[in-house]
């Protein structure tokens, strides 16, 4: 398997395209990173954008949902269902002299293709475990797995990941030379996704202590 | 003005309707805390879902993008852009003892509507410095405004807030009453977004002390 993705329209960005990225190894750690992506779909022709959680297995990006829930629907009624998934890790404020160059830091992944139902169980099952561990890695051999009924309630997409980019927007500020005399601050300030001590659900035997995937979250 | 919007069949969820809220209060709060968004429009039929920086004022919020970027240009070649712009927050992560009762604590806000290019220079002024604030109040008066090429560059989408809807999920799990004597683990991680300590740029003079909206930054 060739180690980047290859280009297309779709994915090239028509601004800043020394910042895109095709590598697998550099959009598979933005996917596994993020703990959300955000999914667009269209419905009667506008756009649908809503936050679910995602996981990879190799070359495959999985979703999930109640098969009741409109993006399964709509990919039910129809061949593959045409999506956009995009995940967005933000690492720091990028802060210039002048108002238009301020940014962001951050890594982005933009996923395009059809997703398609997920019918076979084997694979579902695969699924629903990969989207457990993605949230926190090693719960899904810790809990109870999904019955019949709740596996019947419960669609997975699968999207491979075939036209695939990455943004990553690094660094500090960028300002026009004569700018870097102004009396402004620029820099950076980073931020980062923390862990709090986990907290036991109201109806948890006190004796239970909380596993080490827990107390030492980090993403 | 009415304390709530209305709902609509496009904001209305098909599921969890008990997590849904209209009140503009809460969509507020949540628009104003959420550093980013997720913009979706639909290109040649397909879905396309891009990260970007948002502001609000009052009941608009605003986007801005360079003249070029392909929203941008998608905007200017119609009368009102068909988008959904969906930003999210999320607070904790919910393990429960059963594989499927697993979520996320999180408030999110789904905003449909046409957006307009903003034409008129004043309001394109006020749109650019209230997403400077947003991203860190009172940075917009503590740097370098922009001037007529940069205003020609970037264009600015606004998008009123009339078809909205929040998303509000808090609290721990919610096992089967079954389920509660298994001997999983169960109960919340809260996440939080944290700032560190700003880093200056490598062209700032040393003696630039680091303002107090950024070294005491919060959202």
């Amino acid at each position: 398997m060739e180690t980047a993705y290859l280009p297309t329209p779709r994915t090239t960005p028509t601004r800043y395209r020394e910042r895109a990225h095709y590598d697998r190894e550099i959009v598979h750690r933005i996917l596994d990173e993020a703990l959300i992506c955000h999914l667009g779909y269209v419905s009667a022709g506008r756009p649908v954008v809503l936050p679910t959680t995602h996981a990879r297995l190799g070359e495959t990006l999985y979703l999930h949902g109640s098969t009741g829930s409109g993006p399964m629907l709509a990919a039910k009624a129809g061949s593959g269902l045409p999506v956009c998934v995009t995940a967005t890790l933000v690492e720091a404020l990028v802060l210039a002299r002048s108002a238009l160059h301020h940014s962001l830091a951050y890594r982005s992944v933009v996923v395009v293709g059809d997703a398609r139902l997920v019918e076979d169980p084997a694979e579902k099952l695969r699924a629903l475990h990969s989207l457990l561990d993605h949230i926190a890695s090693g719960r899904a051999a810790d809990c109870r797995p999904p019955n019949a009924r709740e596996l019947a309630a419960t669609a997975v997409l699968a999207l491979d990941l075939v036209e695939v980019s990455a943004k990553v927007r690094t660094g500090g500020p960028a300002d026009e030379p004569e700018d870097c005399t102004l009396p402004h601050w620029a820099g950076v300030v980073p931020l980062s996704l923390t862990a709090g001590t986990p907290v036991p659900a109201d109806d948890l035997d006190p004796a239970t202590p909380a596993p080490p995937y827990l107390t030492r979250y980090n993403r």
